[in-house]
C-alpha cells in the first residue's frame, strides 16, 4: 500500500520550455530503460519475491523511490512544454533561428494527445510495455539485471546532460546521475550479498547441477567470426568466475548434430509437398 | 558475411512429439530472454563497435554462434509439433489421458499459420520484438547485459528442462546449458578485461566527471518501503564497488523539491481550466 | 454487408499541401481515439450485440458512417502529401523558410514506404492496434466509452484545427467537429435511454448483486496523497449517483490485509532461496 | 513522491492454489482496463493537472490507491500459482479430472519467465501498453473516461467472481467490486462538479466555439444501416444534452463531397501511373 | 462513403457451440492474414490510388466485400462462444470428455472481456496492428501482395476447414474458400492487365532504369549455404522473368567491400573507448 | 550453423555523415519491409521445409546473404551518424541551413539510446516485430510473398535512392536495387519451378478439393463500390489464371444469409439485456 506527498523528491523546474527536449527526456520517462521499467521491475520483483527480509525491502523501497523519479520527469516535461509552437507558420514567424529545429523535433502527441503533459512513451513516441521488466524469481539473475538496467539508465541520463544548457533541466539530471550511481552500488552489493549468503551463485541458477549438463561444451569459445583478436582476451585462457571452469578458445567451429530432414508434415495442413488427397484430407475425424 | 551450413552445431531430435512443449519451447527461441535476442543484440552491438579488435570480435564471434541456437530451437519445435491433432475431438478420441491437457496448452498459429513449424514467438504467442535488444555503444554497460541475458536465459532453459522427460530434448538442453554457463562466464571475463584495460568502470558511464553530479545524494540507500530489514545488508553501510562511495541508510524519504503547480496551458489546447475564448482562440496565428 | 459510393460524405480539399500537417491529421485517423478506434469500436460492438433493435440499429449505422470519416481524412492527408521535398537538401532550396520546419516535422513513412498517402497509423508513426477498440457485451459500460470516444475524438480535432491556417482542412475539421457534438449527443441519450428501458444502471454491472461486494468499502474516498482540498468535492459527501450510496472521506488509509509471506516456491524453478538440490529436482516425474 | 507499507490493504490468500485462474486474474491486472491501466492512467492526470486543488488531489490519491489494488493482484496471482504441475505429464498422473483442463489453459510463461510469479500482462500473455492510458489535460473528457474504465474494470471484476468458488478469491474480488463501485460515483461526482463549477460543460471541449463548427451537421443522427428500429431511440428526436441541440434522424446518407481524384504523385516515388523516367529522376536536385 | 445491411453475405451459423474453436477463427479474423488485413489493405489502396479507374474501383469494391466477411466472422464467433463454460470446474462437471481439451484451449479474453464475443484479434489473443497492411502507391507491386495475402488467407481456412465436424462452421468456410480463390484470380489478372497497360513491370519499380543499379551483380544466384541442389533450379541457370536477366550461379560469396574500422564517436555519447573528459564534454555547446 | 567474416559484401561508406538520411535508412533495415524481415523470413521457411533439395536450399542461401545486407546497412547507419549535433542550440549555431531541418528529422534514439549506432527499428523509431515474416509451410504461397517481399523492398529502395546526393550511399543502393531485382526475379522462377514440379499451383493451396468449395461464388467479381469502371478489366470476364475459373462480373452484392439475431448471452457475464438475477447467478457451481 502506498502513499503519496504532493512534494517533490527534488525540484523539476526549467529555466525556459523547449519542446523538443521535453521530447528527449520521455526516453528516461517511458523509453525501455527509463523510470518507468526500473519502477514497476523492482516492485514486481518485491511482490513477488519469496524470501522475506532484507532483499524484498530493499526492492520494495528502490522500486517506490523510482516512482518519484517518474513523477518529476513527467512535471519538467509539461513545464517544458509551455508555450510551445502549435504549427510550422508560428515556429517560423517568431525571430530565433532554432525553432524550426526545435519545431520539427517535438512530438505532435504533445500537444494534440496530452494538451502539454507527459506520458509513459519513449522519445519516439512508443508507448512503454510491460514487456521491459523482468522478475524471474531468481534474485541473483534480477539483481544482475538490475544493475544493469542502472547502468543503461544512468548512461542515457549522462547523455542527455550534454544535449542542454538549461540549468534547471540539468540540476535534475545531476540528482538523478548520482541517485543511479548509488543504485547501480546497492545492487552490485545485493549481488555480493546473496552470494556470501550462500543463496545463488554463478551460474545462474548455480542450483542447476552442472554435472548434468553437456560439460565438455561448458568451456570453449569458440571462433565464428574471423576476427582473429578474439584470441587476446581473458575469455580465451585462465579461470573463469565460476572457480571451475579453465577458458579455451577453439579455432573453429564444429558440427556435432546432422544436417536435419524433417519428416513430411499433415496432408491437412497443405505444406509443401502436398500429398495425393484422399477423402479423409478435408474433414478432421 | 555469413556462409551458413546445413549441419546443425548440436542434434535436436526428440523422443515423440509433443505439441504442448513445442509452445512452451517457443520462450527460448522468440521470448524477450530468448536466442533470437541474444543472437541480434550481440551482432548489433559487434557491427557498432567503434574499438576495433578483441571486443568487436568476440561480440560478432558469439553472435554468430546464438544463429545456430536460432536454428536447432526451430528445427526441434518442427519435429515435436509432428502429428499433433488437429482438433479437440481429434485429441479426445486417442486413448492416452494426457492429450487434453496438450491440445489445450498448445498453439494455434503452430498449425493454422505455420503449417508445423517454428517461429520467433515466445511462449504465449507474441512475436519477438527489436525493442528486446540494446546496443548503447558503451562497452562496459551492454557486456554487463549480456552476461544478465545469459542468466535469464540459462535460467529458462532449466526450467524447462524439467518439463519434459523427452531424452532427445534434453540432450539438446543440455547443450545449452552449457553453453549459457560459458557465455556468463565470458561476458564476465570481458567486464574485467575492459576494467583492467581502462576502457570503462563503475559506474557507468565512468567517462561522466561524477563531480558534476549532486554527490551529496549519491551514498544514502533510503528507506521508502516499512520492511526494516533493509538495514541488515551490505548496501546500507561500508564501500560499494566504485572504491569510493560509502554508503549510508537515510531511514525516511525527504523532499527536496517543493509541491508542483503547473502554469496553465495554451488555451487553443483546450485544457481545464478553459480560457474565456477569444478571437483568437481557433485559429492559428 | 456493406455497399461502397466513391462520392464523400464532405470534401476534402485542402488549400495548399503542407507534409507537416499530413503527419499532424493521422493522430485523428489512426491514433487510439481516431477514426478507425470509433469505426471498428461501434461495428464490433453492433456485431456482438445480443439484443436486436434500436440499440443495434445505432451501434451498426454510426459504426458505418465512420468508416467514410476514415475515408476522409486518408484523402485529405494524400492531398496534403502532394509536392513534399524529399530530403533536408531540397527542403533548404527553396525560398520558403518554413519548409525546414515542416521537413523536420514530417513523416518519412509517408514517402518510402506509402508513397504518398494515408495510413491507420498515429502522429508518431505507430500502427493502429486493435486493443484500442472495447465490446464488452455491456451496453451501459460500452455506451458510456463511445461518449468517451467521441469527447476525446473532438478535444483532438478542435486542437488540430488551431494548428492550421488553411481553409480547406479547416472546412473538413469543422464537418468532423459537428459530427462529433452530435454523437456525444447520441450515446448520452443512449445512455439515458437504456437507464429508462430498465436494461441497465450505476453501478455497471448493476446485475451484480451489491449486497455479495464488501458494501462496507463502498462509500468511502479515501485520502491517499496530502493534497487537503480533496475533501471540498462532491465526491466527499452526499449523495451518489446510484441513488443509494452516501459518500464519506476517510482521512487516511487503513490496511486491512497483513504483510503478505509467500511460500517457498517449487524449487525445479530454481527460484531463490534454492532448496538443496534432490536428485529429484532436475527431471519432471 | 511516495512510501509504501508493505501490509495490504484487504487480504489476498487463497483457499487452494489455481494456476488457470491465475492467469485469468492477469487481465484485471495488466489487461487494457486493469489495475495498471488506472493506476497509470490517474497519476498521470494527476501530475499533468494544470488546475491546482481539489481535482488534481483526487485524481493523485485515487491514482495512489490503485497501486495498492496491483499490490493485491500480484499477491494473489503469485499464490496460486504454487504447486502448479509443470508438465501435462504431471498434471495427467493426479487423481484430479480437473487438471488437465486447468494446465491447458495456465500461462506457461508464469513458470517459465516468472518463475510463480504474477506481471503486468493480460490473461492471453500480452504485456500491458502505456497505450492504455490517457491523460489529455481536458479533466471532463478525462473523468468521463476515469467512470468508464471503472465501470469496464467492475464488469470484468465480477464476471470473474462468478468464474470461481475458491473463497479467499471471492473476498478480494467483492473488496475490488465494492472499490470500483464506489469510484464510478466519485468520477460521475467529479463530472458534475466540474460542470457546477463552469469548468467544462458538455460538448467536450466546450470552450470550442459551437459557431465555429458546421452546425448544420450537429443534429442529425443519420441511417447508414438498415434496421429501421434505429428511429425509436431518444436520439432520434427531442432535446439534446448540451442543451441546445434537438435531435433529428435522417433516413439516409447524402453525400457532401465529390469523387475524390488525386494528382498523380511525385514520380520519384514510382507510384503508378509511372511517368516516363526523365534523367533527373533519380537524383534529388 | 458506405451504407450497410444487416443481412449476411453469407450464413453463419454452427451447429453447435464450441469456445475453442471459436478461438481459432480468430486467426481469419484479426490475425496477419485474416479478413481485417484484406478489407483495410484493399480500401487504403484504393483510397491512395492516384490513377482514377478500373484498377481504383476493383480496390475500392473488393475491400467493402471483405468487410461483410469480418462481420460473418464476428458473427459466427459470437454463436460459437454460446455456453461456455465459465471455469475448469464447470468443464469437469459435465459428461463430455472433450470439455477439458476444449476449455483448455479458449480464449479467456472471450469472456472476461467480451462477454461472448469476437473482436479483431489472432488466435493466441494478439490484437490486429495496422502494420500488416501495406498500400505503397505501386499498384503492381500492391496488386502482387493482395494475390499472395489471398493464398495466405485461403491456406489458413482451409487448415481451419481440418479442423472442425461442425456442417456450419464447414458451409461458411466452404464460401470463404471461394471468394479467397477468385480473389487470387482476380489479382493475379490485376498483375496482367497492369502489364498489359504498360503502367509497370517486372522488376518493381520498372521506372527505376535499371542502368543506375550496379548490373554486374543483378544476375548471379550465391551459394551462401552449402545445400548443392541449390544448382537444380530454374534460378540457376536461364532466361528470367523481366526478358532480359541471364540467370548464374556463383560458387561462393565474395566479398566486394572491406572490414569496416567505425571512427571514435563523440565522446559527449560515452560510448567506449571513452575519451579523456575534457572540460567541455558535459555542456552542449 | 553460420560462420563470419568481416569483410562487408559490398561497400558502406558515405561521403559524409547525415543524421536525417541514417534515420530515412532505417526503413531498409528495421521496417516491415526491410532486410531483418527478408532474413529472417527465408531462414525460417529454410529451418521449416519439409521438403529437402533445391527449394530448401535456396531459401537458407537467400536468407544468409540478406544477414550480409542487414550488416552493411547498420555500418552505412553508424557512419551516416558521425558528428550529429546533439541539440538544437548545437543544429543553430553552425553554419549550413540545411542543419535545422536534418536535426529535426533525426531520430533522438540514435544518440540517446545507441551512442551514435543502427538497430532494427523503422523510420519512425517503432521497433521491428517477427509478425513481419511468414513462414507457412506452402512454399507456393511463400514463394509468392517473397518475390512480394523484393519488390516492395527494392520499392523503397529506389525511392530512398532519390532522396539524397551522397555518392558513397547511393553506391550502396545501387547494390542493394540489383540484388532486390534479382531476388525478384529468383523467386518468381521458384514459383514457376514448383508449378512445373507439380508441386503446389492455383489457387493455394492446390491440394484443397474446389469441389468442396461453394464452387457457385467462386467466379463473381462482384460490385460492391459504385466505380463502372470495374468492368473494364481482365478480371471481369474470360479465363482466369487457374485453366478452369470463367470470370464474371456481378452488378450488385447478394445477400445469402440472413440478418443474425444472437441468443441472449449467459446472465454471469453481466451482457445486455440482463437477466433477471438468480441466486445462482454470482456462484459458478
Amino acid at each position: 500500500m502506498f502513499v503519496h506527498t504532493q512534494d517533490l523528491q527534488f525540484e523539476a523546474k526549467p529555466e525556459a520550455p523547449d519542446a523538443e527536449y521535453a521530447n528527449r527526456l520521455q526516453e528516461v520517462l517511458g523509453g525501455k530503460w527509463g523510470e518507468m521499467t526500473v519502477a514497476m521491475q523492482y516492485l514486481y520483483q518485491g511482490w513477488n519475491c519469496r524470501l522475506p527480509g532484507k532483499y524484498k525491502d530493499l526492492l520494495l523501497s528502490t522500486g517506490t523511490e523510482e516512482l518519484a523519479h517518474v513523477e518529476m520527469l513527467c512535471t519538467m516535461i509539461a513545464r517544458l512544454l509551455e508555450s510551445a509552437p502549435l504549427s510550422a507558420q508560428e515556429a517560423a514567424q517568431q525571430d530565433n533561428p532554432m525553432l524550426a529545429a526545435v519545431f520539427g523535433g517535438s512530438n505532435p502527441q504533445h500537444s494534440i494527445v496530452n494538451g502539454g503533459g507527459g506520458y509513459p512513451y519513449d522519445s519516439n513516441g512508443v508507448p512503454w510495455s510491460a514487456a521491459f521488466i523482468t522478475s524471474s524469481g531468481n534474485l541473483l539473475a534480477d539483481f544482475h539485471l538490475n544493475a544493469t538496467a542502472e547502468m543503461q539508465g544512468r548512461l542515457q541520463v549522462a547523455r542527455l546532460y550534454n544535449m542542454t544548457d538549461d540549468r534547471g533541466v540539468k540540476d535534475l539530471l545531476k540528482f538523478l546521475l548520482a541517485r543511479d550511481h548509488l543504485h547501480q552500488m546497492q545492487w552490485l552489493a545485493a549481488v555480493e550479498e546473496l552470494e556470501s549468503d550462500g543463496l545463488g551463485g554463478i551460474p545462474v541458477p548455480e542450483a542447476f547441477p552442472v554435472e548434468e549438463q553437456h560439460q565438455e561444451y561448458a568451456n570453449k569459445v569458440i571462433k565464428f567470426s574471423d576476427g582473429n583478436a578474439i584470441g587476446e582476451g581473458r575469455w580465451a585462457s585462465g579461470q573463469a568466475a565460476d572457480g571451475r571452469t579453465r577458458f579455451e578458445l577453439a579455432d573453429r567451429p564444429e558440427a556435432h548434430g546432422e544436417r536435419p530432414v524433417l519428416p513430411p508434415g499433415d496432408p491437412r495442413l497443405y505444406g509443401t509437398p502436398p500429398q495425393t488427397a484422399t477423402t479423409g484430407a478435408h474433414s478432421t475425424v
